[in-house]
């Protein structure tokens, strides 16, 4: 397949190439690098910089020839109609959103430039689709964040429901916590508009908090591992706490930690949205796949954390903090998420092996971490 | 009051204004004059030019000392809360948007426009208002088109939903049939989220199709009209049948006709927001209001006017034409509207007299309207 990845050089981004790489695709790559941008304005590092984009495809499969890199901002719709015309691909796979809660609470340039990057590079890419390239299959990132904590049952994307003795089916009720999740709600929306009025073919995939280093749990090559963030912007939870743990600091659950979510390891997301390749959804029909393996209450990870890595003489506390962020701690959570199975995915699921094999690439990386850089400095 | 009225050029801004200033309030008047520069690019003129504002507050009841003027895009942000800042307002009525669907499905330059303006004008004001000035009223003017034409009775804004035997209340689904409603959408998901997150005071008021000249019944003062608009982009449906009709060319029915909507006569809408005025939600509650008075298929309509116009010997006649929208024809729609009634509205319903005065001072300007511009000419 000809396949389009925007947003190549992030967590999930390079992930993707990597796989995709494997298996011998033709893959056109792009990204404007602005999340290395903001990540330096705000003095944040990942554990490891990574290098820019045209070095790293040579570590790949030896299908480099067969792999193109744009660096383009894919707001510019000029730009974006022009490479989708070039290109026609068969798939595009757009992770180009700003990905962080923090990010866009920071103040008001940030949660606008994240209202505005997102919802302009999905207008931009639907647009541009519909008129160049109708029979293209976008796979769309969201996340399980953009249904919030609803005190029902969580379905995947739509709910049917009965009022005053009539029914219709629509998009679940969305709540977002930032406005980062906002953004993604307003894309789903303006997707669906997209997808209903002019027949297009989309997949939408709410992802819950991804954790892990390696695409591939038989193929383990630090070379390949994309650039992975722990610090208070940009990390993610699981991630986080295992830096955490290994840097010999205590864990910082926010507030009581009863919250829940559904996590995934970004194994599964490689092998989910390839799966989601394989599965384009029919003309006028938007799919949207709940992506996540297990649900955990932030107790229950930092917990998890703790008693793994004591098998390796990593000896983890917990403290708890202020919670910075507005959000329910305790509330019902029970999300749907059987069609990521029924699509044919058998999960890697969160063990002592896999945070330990996290705690073991951290630990070769010991001497870069920031420990300045991991306590919550934005608050809302 | 001190109240700020933001896209106070135009034809519900005006009308506001006017009747603001004869209620003695301090007004603070803002416009950027984008729909003129917009009318002008697209070859699009209203029925009557309209001076400029410094100019048109000479002709309000005798209060223009307390009557003030930015020109300025409230899209910039510091700008806007510069003013914010300058001013402290009690309520801030937010009219400062690209109204017009076919507009926002011309090209998509249009098309992002209408989402950046008027996501971003919203994004800005609320901002703002929660930094500097919690405890003002935002009255923020959102469309019925927002609900779209589901298959179940609509509520006013919110919508108690049970699913496995739980429940829980979320703002009622909504889906727009073009871009500019679309961007209503999102302004509302982006309002709630700030008004639940930090205790503002919001009204949301979810209007239909507006209808009428005058502020006030009382007063059909011609100096203190509003621009009005007749013609396929930015005018609405029952202004620009009484335009045909004058003009002597048959009224442009879209499709069947079947379509339904609920209407409102402008001198309800000013009286609605007057009342909203006065009934400031609590903090935290985002108050949605579904402002119309009547519902009517575009034939009901079609055909009121073509009786209506016949006593003042106007003999109209009716086109059905292929619809330029992508909108459903045949649909169920009943739409809930008692809340402001409960406020104290005592509605101006439509009838032969009303449309027969709008009809009247059409005439007055028949020699200025232009048959070329009411077909029309943008499809999706």
């Amino acid at each position: 397949m000809k396949i389009l990845i925007l947003g190549a050089d992030g967590y999930l981004g390079w992930s993707m190439t990597t796989s995709l790489a494997d298996d011998g695709h033709e893959l056109i790559l792009v990204d404007n690098y602005s999340k290395r941008k903001y990540m330096e304005e705000l003095k944040r590092s990942p554990l490891c910089e990574m290098p820019l984009i045209p070095k790293r495809i040579k570590y790949l499969a030896d299908s480099s020839k067969k792999i193109k890199f744009h660096k383009m901002d894919c707001t510019n719709f000029k730009k974006t109609k022009n490479l989708i015309h070039k290109y026609r691909p068969d798939a595009i796979i757009h992770f180009a959103e700003l990905p962080s809660a923090p990010f866009s609470m920071l103040n008001n340039q940030y949660g606008w430039e994240t209202l505005q990057n997102n919802l302009q590079t999905t207008f931009n890419i639907i647009h541009c689709v519909k008129d160049i390239n109708p029979d293209c299959h976008i796979i769309k990132l969201g996340t399980m964040g953009e249904y919030g904590t609803p005190n029902i049952d969580i379905e995947e994307g739509w709910l049917n429901i009965k009022h005053n003795k009539r029914k219709d089916k629509f998009l679940y009720p969305r709540q977002g916590s930032s406005l980062y999740h906002m953004s993604k709600i307003m894309d789903t929306d303006l997707i669906w508009f997209y997808v209903r009025n002019y027949g297009l073919n989309v997949t939408d995939l709410m992802q819950g908090p991804v954790y892990g280093i390696y695409y591939d749990q038989n193929n383990k090559n630090d070379s390949l591992a994309p650039t992975f963030t722990y610090d208070d912007i940009f990390g993610t939870v699981l991630n986080r706490f295992i830096v955490q743990a290994v840097a010999g600091i205590p864990l910082t659950v926010y507030g009581s930690g009863t919250q829940i979510r559904g996590y995934i390891n970004v194994v599964d997301t490689i092998k989910c949205i390839k799966l989601t390749l394989d599965n384009k959804p029919a003309k006028g029909e938007l799919a949207i796949y709940n992506q996540f393996t297990e649900q955990f209450s932030v107790n229950q990870l930092a917990a998890l954390v703790v008693k793994s890595l004591k098998k390796i003489d990593i000896h983890a506390t917990i403290n708890k903090i202020k919670n910075p962020r507005i959000e329910k701690e305790k509330h019902y959570y029970n999300a749907k998420h059987s069609n990521i199975k029924k699509m044919g995915l058998s999960p890697l699921k969160l063990s002592a092996d896999v945070i330990i094999d996290i705690a073991k690439y951290v630990r070769k990386h010991k001497k870069n971490i920031n420990n300045k850089i991991i306590q919550p400095k934005v608050s809302w």
